[in-house]
């Protein structure tokens, strides 16, 4: 049987190797990746992002649990966890390896859990995140969290690939902080505010209100403004227009605030295919893919053509200040220069 | 007299329309840079970013004034101020543009100060900012201050434009802040702790120095160790090894700690400059702007070459799930599919 059909078929042995074939980028990787590729586009994909300590790994786990074990005898939904690092010298690539998933997880055939870091290019690791991504779309997995190891660069990148995304706070940190994580709001479609038994609870919620203020235009803060204030937020009127990212309090270590949390990310995956966004995020992921690929590939024919010898005589040039940018550049694709 | 000549004479409405011109990216911009580029590369260009609130602009006013009036009778520097905002709908670009600059530096023909926000590509917002930053060099500023408006992943890109990167941070943040700015510490060569007459800026320098623990590898720490703890980050001593990004207290708003900072820029300078580092990172600015600029033009150069309807059709397939990211890409490069 061929990795392909044996993916196809549940083996989840197959699942690890295939994974870790699209991890190294190999000829196995990308051709079984070409092959499975017909077999995506089922799966809601749930990226969790917010500043490390937030409790991410945690939220994720619960979720993972309800998703499993809905109540009101719904089915069980198969998940897969893949649980990015895009590895810094301040972070370190232990942080994922060394914690520990929750028991009732680990046993669960309807469970696939992977953890993925890096020490090389960021681009590399989204590509490989893409892949490993429709990997587990492919193999039936129907929700798949992208958990990112703490709220930066990379982490927004990799964020990007989610259908839906939650940004997770806690209570007790400072209105500076919140400014800091503005460019982290932006991507939120759910607020969670996890450790919400903590003091600073009603302070956090009252900032985070404020951001969202601040980032959706009057015009449609007058239509929710209610709505808002409520924290009702109900998604059925929400999905009437724009969305307007719910704000949910959770415990995650306790399992406190789970099943309204998951209600709010189905009322957002309800909003976008409601609102036809769901193909349109889809269309939009699906074609950064293709252009980051095009203009990588594009790069190495173009490299291939030129010799390392003569590139490194513009880039002299370029250094000695003889040529300026755009003239090595057109001395590399045109053979001249333009001075 | 050309745009190129009235440039280097020193006429500043020449040069404010020289920018202008780069930032519109008109032929006029781009052949005018052209023609100055064998005029840069003189300047000491220093990043400054942090979040929001931690009193960038006040600490760059402070630090060009001392540039301006330097103590024991050394010569005065130019000194050119690039204030960039990378748009995003909770920031606003009004920011930079109401605030004041000082009374003192605004009559002052050493100094020339400059705003820029776009609402377009960060892409064309760093490339319009490397322009600018060229010009203003190549019309003899002796120091250029790239000064960002917070301190996510738009302004880490544009920070890598400088020799010498400060990042700034207040006390009264928690640990949890800390954790959040990892990413932002790595590309910091001078930390600074403004606002320090506030209550906590012990416990922020502590977290500070947890976090350049953590960054730096043990090896380097046994060596500095002594250094670090003891706050005096020496630069002679340190521009012997590796850099350890010293920490200056300062309160901008009162002119307290300014000549300590610009001696600890000057020390980055100074270890740039003994250890070969200032032309390597000259190098590397230059090689990464050669290679977006290689990248960007390679891709203009394939899109006038394929039709439109060729790539949506493409396009559609990918979306339709026939062709895989990588078959798409083949397709459109080579006319084929793997399939």
């Amino acid at each position: 049987m061929s990795l392909h059909q044996s993916v196809l078929a549940g083996d989840r042995l197959a699942l690890a190797r295939l994974l870790t074939e699209i991890e190294n980028d190999t000829p196995l990787g990308r051709n079984t990746l070409n092959s499975l590729f017909a077999h995506t586009g089922k799966a809601h994909l749930i990226g969790v992002t917010g500043a490390p300590g937030t409790g991410k790994s945690s939220l994720v786990n619960q979720l993972a649990l309800y998703y499993r074990k809905p109540p009101n005898a719904a089915a069980p939904r198969r998940v897969a966890i893949v649980a990015v690092d895009p590895t810094s010298p301040f972070t370190g690539g232990a942080v994922l390896g060394d914690r520990i998933r929750m028991r009732e997880l680990s046993g669960d055939a309807g469970v696939f859990i992977r953890s993925m870091a890096t020490r090389g290019s960021l681009g590399g690791l989204a590509a490989a995140t893409a892949g490993v991504v429709q990997a587990l779309d492919a193999a039936g997995f129907e929700v798949i969290f992208i958990e990112t190891v703490g709220s930066g660069q990379a982490e927004v990148e990799i964020a990007k690939l989610a259908h839906s995304t939650l940004v997770v706070d806690v209570p007790g940190l400072g209105d500076d902080v919140q400014a800091i994580k503005a460019g982290i709001l932006e991507i939120a479609d759910v607020l969670v505010l996890n450790k919400a038994d903590r003091p600073g609870v009603e302070a956090a919620e009252r900032a985070l209100l404020g951001m969202l203020k601040l980032g959706h235009p009057t015009k449609r803060l007058i239509h929710h403004g209610q709505l808002m204030e409520d924290k009702l937020a109900d998604v059925e009127l929400a999905g009437l227009a724009e969305w307007v990212p719910p704000i949910r309090r959770t415990v995650a270590t306790e399992g406190k605030g789970i099943p309204e949390l998951a209600e709010a990310i189905q009322g957002h995956k309800l909003h976008l295919e409601k609102t036809g966004n769901w193909q349109r995020r889809d269309r939009a992921r699906l074609q950064t893919e293709l252009e980051d690929l095009l203009r990588s590939q594009l790069v190495a024919q173009w490299r291939r053509q030129v010799s390392e010898q003569a590139y490194q005589t513009v880039l002299d040039e370029l250094l000695q200040r003889k040529l300026s940018p755009r003239q090595a550049v057109d001395a590399l694709l045109n053979g001249r220069t333009a001075r």
